[in-house]
């Protein structure tokens, strides 16, 4: 390979990441070798250790390390072990420990179904969403799953799977985002928001 | 470091690329946790390739390998080389390329005179196309530099470093870009085309 085909190697790569397109891909990847090398190494250093030491809780899916197995959410004592909140992805688990609002545990499907993108039921976590509900005895499920489309029917599916479970299950309510107002909100965020109306 | 720092770091070099923020950088980093390590795995892998056998050429400054040193366009005996054109970026090089109507030499300057950026004068690789100029005995200069501020500037600046050595200095024309319309180009550019109109 010449110097231009392992860029545009790295370029492919680049490119499989969310949000970036082939040019953008392509300009991050010159940008590599232009730098007299630093960016290169600092960014291969960084992955090599992600590499070597980040891995998947066993147990909820979320991000850990090797050593770390399950995960501090996981093995956590002073967390709420009766309820579970079940996300699309290990980011969400990040997003959802800012708010500082949720302590109990978390289950990761790694992904929504959603057919157009090749994801089917079979490729989520749900048997062993199952499997916990059974055995660590949650009385609660959260899905948290996304308001959008794929994110609605796989809640409505996991909940069909959870019936008869003797396991209350819910989901985030959907509204007007803080600090946006009545004016900028579209139709079907009104509609649920109203719908959702709460007493004061 | 814990899973997320792990990955924060990644970010963090993603980050430093061009067009990449800091929330894209980390969607990037997580995705590449979420991914059952393939993603991963694969950039990792190009990455290595590419720091262990993408180099700079030492004469002209494009992207080479470490075992064509100098570069392909540098030791190719069907070019030109009597004229050089000097860019601001070795991927300048892949997009002049591209366009298959200049077969000379090339000299990249590894960036422009921009003060703003922590980039001075010496930080170019001026040195190297003086010495260049007088012992590949060019007679041509082209100043393919891009027509922002900071590009012209150091246009300016070569050319005055030039003047005295018996070498004719040019830069590429500027105007309408093909496709275009005359309704939809700035005042600047229009300006510019009027100024460098050809005879039919």
């Amino acid at each position: 390979m010449n110097g231009l085909e392992h860029l545009d190697r790295v370029a492919a790569a680049l490119a499989k990441l969310p949000g970036i397109g082939r040019r953008s891909a392509e300009r991050m990847a010159y940008s590599l070798a232009g730098s007299a090398g630093n960016a290169l190494r600092e960014l291969l250093e960084a992955l090599k250790a992600a590499s070597d030491n980040v891995r998947l809780c066993e147990r909820c899916g979320g991000i850990t390390t090797l050593d770390e197995m399950p995960c501090r959410l996981c093995s956590a004592t002073g967390r709420d072990s009766t309820v579970v909140c079940v996300v699309q992805d290990p980011s969400d688990i990040v997003a959802l420990e800012r708010t500082g609002s949720f302590k109990g545990r978390y289950h990761v499907l790694m992904g929504v179904i959603s057919p157009l993108h090749g994801e089917s039921v079979r490729d989520l976590r749900l048997g062993a969403l199952l499997h916990r509900v059974e055995a660590e005895g949650f009385t609660e499920v959260i899905l948290a799953l996304g308001m959008d489309v794929e994110g609605e029917a796989t809640a409505a599916y996991v909940a069909e799977l959870l019936k008869g479970r003797n396991v209350k299950v819910t989901k985030p309510a959907s509204g007007i985002p803080v600090g946006s107002g009545i004016r900028y909100s579209d139709a079907m965020t009104l509609a649920r928001a109203l719908k959702g109306r709460q007493v004061l």
